[in-house]
């Protein structure tokens, strides 16, 4: 797949296979991508033919039984897997739990979790229920992302860090921390919630053992989409799945009463898999089987500096909290702004998609895929004009929403 | 919700409301529920209309958010439990998982799980990873499901069993073996897997302490649908929730380091809700808010009557594994035959869907709101026949799937 033949030209290509609202830039496809426009016919007929017609068969002739290693197949080419290290399901919390916990038995004599304070929040409370599950004195540390590098010892047991920084865009450095952590005896488990589909990754090569992402985010597999889990290979056949559900067991249809892991990634399946969400991801992942992420990569960086350089010079208001270094950041651009969430209902009312993370940051996703010079542009306009015109001290827009 | 004006008889009037394929006789929906006709509408609905056009905004402006709740609330009618005390989501393996670490940590001076060899094997291995995690020197005790009563002791910490056995159909008192465990001090979880929609269930009233179940049998959820879990309100604010992902945290949104969780049942949901999975049950259980739980026990003990006198009196190979008793069983019925695999294979392949399950074990579902007397005499028919000229001995019937 991506074999040059079949290859999408990046936005010139892309764009038409996106359903964007008329008088709506896009820029938050880094929260829960737009829809491509296959997904509703795919879907259509998953729940027609195969639920309606096939029914129980369609575990069999549907090949949903499988689903879950072919999905992570196609992922793994995005994230520079292995083909059969990746297997998709459940949700992200989930997913890094399972890393954590195979993680920490690799590494038992060790007690401390690295992580940071720009971690996702959800992986931090998961690594705090584990600690608490396992009552056996683990600690997780928390430094700024920039003490990440200084703080590795060998005293760490795992390195358990989000590659992309969801609130500033700022960027580990997964190849040098890698080699670092593992010349320490540190394992490693990256969350590439904002990595995947936005810039190349190469777990392989960097030599990961651990990582898990989403796919309702720059994948465009749906609201609550599952996410993934990779293992790299040296390790699946010898984590022990904390969440031993029945389709990571040897035989699940045998139906033993004992629980024995399955060989490889397949062990970390869990619950029957989420066939209609799966369904959903699999029209998104037909495009992006034919990306190239270095095309990918080259456009958002080009987007992102021409947004930052504009609303650097137009809105001095604004504080750019994405490094500017190139190597230094994800496919977003954030800007802090006291007022950050009033400002951003402002440019919601106005037509511009962002979004706000507390306490003063706001989010710009750029995504090639359908964000392209003219859409930078608009949104760069609006933006000027909330701005120029403080328009984010009108009342209406503090009004509080349940989520943000 | 059902109140007399608006209840739906079951049958006459809800059978028209699924999808069934012209020349099937559907017994599997133990297994997997048949399509409602308003399902695929309201998926499509959600997808374009939601996805596509509110794109992140749906969290609020279509109640993506709260969907977890709102959803538990009407699984709550079904099974007699309290509103506010159901959330939706995840995996069955996952909700049991949750319920019995919480139940374990309410029993803390006690180590043994009870639990019976009829039990659905991932219950068992949810079980056996949390106490390998945990490391106290947990036991699973596994006894034959008739000997749950005489086992119950203050030695005992959690009562960790199914109600309706997804094998042979027997069904545990719930009432009484709940009223005998608290009088002992034991904490109790029941899994609801083949009860939730197949007969009345009576949470509140029995005062059962953790519940959970599955959406994609009786109820009509869709493949893989979503799980729910149950948690009596007397319990759900000291319940820790070993699995603490950022859903359940007392302010998601405020992005805060630690975790602290939610108020009640909320403290247990874990990562982004699964909103196209859930917007397909929400399409179910506007059939099931209209259903009376009473109607559906009476019709399903009937047919059940009548599947299993006629097949015994035709099918002398077959031996019944499900309790005569109306009060000892659940809505399926269950043979054991030695070549169960090959005869339910012929089964299939003659229109009359059932399934099997290891080793010997061919299961019929009787599922009222499109299973009648018609449904049950066609498949009568077919079994004879495929029992009578020995229909199981043909080779083709040997191909094992994936799947069984």
């Amino acid at each position: 797949m991506s074999t040059t033949e079949n290859r999408l030209r990046v936005y010139e290509q892309t764009k038409p296979l996106f359903n964007i609202p008329d008088g709506v830039t896009y820029l938050d496809g880094n929260s829960l991508g737009p829809l491509p426009l296959s997904t509703a016919d795919r879907m259509g007929r998953v729940i027609q033919q195969q639920w309606g017609v096939e029914l129980i068969r369609a575990w069999n002739t549907a090949g949903w039984y499988v689903q879950p290693r072919k999905l992570g197949d196609r992922i793994a080419r995005l994230i520079g897997a292995e083909t059969g290290s990746v297997t998709v399901g459940d949700t992200l919390s989930l997913k890094v739990y399972q890393a954590l916990s195979a993680a920490l038995e690799m590494n038992r004599d060790r007690k401390i979790v690295l992580s940071d304070t720009g971690n996702f929040p959800t992986d931090l409370y998961m690594a705090e229920g584990l600690i608490a599950t396992l009552g056996r004195g683990h600690q997780l540390r928390l430094v700024r992302p920039e003490e990440i590098e200084e703080s590795l010892s060998e005293e760490i047991a795992v390195l358990y860090i989000t590659e992309v920084d969801y609130r500033t865009g700022r960027r580990h450095n997964m190849a040098e921390l890698t080699a670092r952590a593992h010349a320490l005896g540190i394992v490693t488990v990256w969350d590439l919630a904002h990595s995947t589909g936005a810039l190349p990754v190469d777990l392989a090569r960097v030599g990961a053992d651990f990582a898990a992402g989403c796919t309702y985010k720059y994948l465009n597999g749906g609201p609550g989409a599952p996410a993934f889990l990779y293992i790299a290979p040296r390790h699946a056949d010898h984590a022990r799945p904390a969440l031993s559900g029945w389709m990571g067991h040897a035989k699940p249809f045998a139906f033993d009463l004992g629980y024995a892991p399955a060989v490889g990634i397949e062990r970390m399946r869990i619950g029957t898999p989420p066939v209609l969400a799966m369904a959903a991801l699999e029209a998104s992942l037909d495009i992006w089987d034919r990306i190239d992420m270095h095309e990918v990569r080259a456009r958002s960086l080009e987007l992102a500096d021409l947004l930052i350089g504009e609303v650097e010079r137009l809105c001095p208001q604004l504080r750019l909290v994405t490094p500017r270094s190139h190597e230094e950041r994800g496919s977003q651009v954030s800007f802090a702004f006291e007022r950050g969430y009033a400002a951003m209902q402002a440019l919601i009312a106005h037509g511009v998609i962002g979004d706000f993370r507390a306490p003063d940051i706001m989010r710009f996703g750029i995504t090639p895929l359908y964000i392209g010079k003219a859409e930078v542009m608009r949104a760069i306009e609006v933006i000027e004009r909330v701005f120029t015109r403080e328009l984010w001290r009108r009342p209406e827009y503090d009004v509080v929403h349940a989520v943000t």
